[in-house]
């Protein structure tokens, strides 16, 4: 399997290396860490057993660079934000039979990449993972480690199937699901309340939750009724679930609020702003997560 | 009348000033400015139309020093913050007929005093100025000027009328009301808005209201009701004429952006925690203010 990767980050260069490792063919589409990746490959150290390795990719390229035969899998991994144009990233890679799989935060993130790109499959994963780069070519898997992987906007996939068989014999832990977005619903209700908060107050998981449970769980709660009310039934109990998970965890820094501190474009609009948006969409009203967004915006 | 200002800011310093103008012998009570206003006084710069003078008290004293004999007046002009331990500053001063006059933000800041000092009058002031205080001994008086005093909790007042018709005889634009409270939640109507939103997003009251109308407008609706449930009236359109007024405004940082960004107390307790609660006990759904406040509490 021919795998164009766009994005060398901690998310991309673990799944992407990941593929290397399993026998696929990856080439690499960088931008800063060109000469670094080029030259020395990625290290990756994984200290949660999927082992220390160096992926080298096939071919390391430029942005804009054409392939000279369409990828059958392009990976995106990089962050969705209004800043960054993906159909235009993609554009010149795809060809007739190439699958997009798209790796991020967020919701409702592969409707552009579906009505863009109307002939190709499109998959979309999500990924809870902890891992940083923490340097150019270097990246630390800290925890967890597991990727739920999905047809836009649902159904059975052969190439899906592939790939999760490709990750599962590297040793990770990897799902396929049926029901993608419902996936991201669950995900973000984590992510767009504790993302919020911490970012908006520049303060950590456990300060947020130490000093405010009461409205992490009222955030919460607007979002789990939306998703219930758009027919993604979440579990039961999984607003429990996710306060006492996060009690459990040392004080975290969302990537979120990290991105806001380093200036950087942040994925605000598709974790918080496309929950707002569906609530809205549906008639849910969602004071607490509306506020939160405002906030959000107001300090971009 | 012997009035015993505390808080030489420029509410008190402007206030204070106009009294002792007015010919009221006014001692001082003064800490870290305590030599400059020995010495030299204060001066104050109106830039609309009060004019310029030097205020000299008739005596300037330490916070803990004893009086001679009490006042008639205490006038204390300071913020209202957990920090500021408003019974212990007044208890030395305060005999059988001293009448306690507070000018503040925020609501209900009465009920402590006169809880406290159940034999003596409380009078509360809710001053619609802006003035600065740029130096020690030093105020200016920018815009606006607009004083309103009432009796605690409600009802007529001789010593109130008399200081009223004082600061009048100085040009002042003061008035006495026989609501109090309804004047405290028109005033909180604007405050707790704007202070909880310019100050979690240390913004503008131009920015927010550039950018986020509509949850300024939601937030406004929620203190409204609020106020209308508790039996204070205040004036139909007065949230669109609230809103047009700050439009007209130049851009603003309201007084508790300033001190949070200073790192000092702030009066958000008084403003809009003290809101948030009056909502509680009646039963009103606040969910926007609600939100502001647990960030406001977040960031402290």
């Amino acid at each position: 399997m021919r795998v164009h990767l766009i994005g060398t980050g901690a998310i991309g260069g673990l799944y992407g290396g990941l593929l290397a490792r399993s026998g696929q063919c990856v080439t690499a589409q960088c931008r800063s860490d060109y000469e670094q990746v080029k030259k020395y490959g990625i290290r990756i150290e994984s200290h949660v057993g999927l082992g220390d390795w160096t992926f080298k990719p096939d071919q390391v390229i430029y942005p804009g660079e054409m392939l000279e035969t369409p990828p059958d899998v392009v990976l995106l991994a990089i962050k969705v934000t209004p800043q960054c144009d993906r159909v235009a990233l993609l554009s010149p890679l795809i060809g007739p039979k190439t699958v997009i799989v798209s790796i991020s935060n967020g919701l409702e993130v592969e409707n552009e990449l579906g009505a863009a790109f109307p002939d190709n499959e499109v998959l979309g994963g999500v990924a809870f993972v902890c891992a940083t780069r923490t340097a150019p070519g270097r990246i630390i898997h800290q925890a967890y480690g597991h990727l739920t992987l999905g047809r836009y906007p649902q159904g059975p996939s052969l190439i899906g199937t592939d790939l999760v068989n490709h990750w599962l014999a590297t040793g990770a832990s990897v799902e396929y699901t049926f029901e993608l977005e419902a996936v991201r619903w669950q995900k973000t209700l984590w992510n767009a309340s504790f993302s919020a908060l911490c970012t908006i107050t520049q303060s950590t998981t456990a300060t947020v939750l130490g000093e405010t449970e009461e409205l992490v769980r009222k955030v919460m709660g607007e979002i789990y009724e939306t998703a219930s009310q758009l027919g993604h039934k979440l579990p039961v109990g999984i607003i429990e679930k996710q306060i006492n998970g996060t009690h459990r965890m040392p004080p975290y820094l969302p990537s979120m609020t990290l991105d806001r501190a380093a200036g950087n474009a942040t994925e605000s609009e598709v974790i918080v702003g496309n929950a707002v948006r569906a609530a809205r969409r549906i008639g849910i009203n969602t004071p607490h997560l509306d506020t939160l967004y405002t906030l959000l915006k107001l300090r971009n």
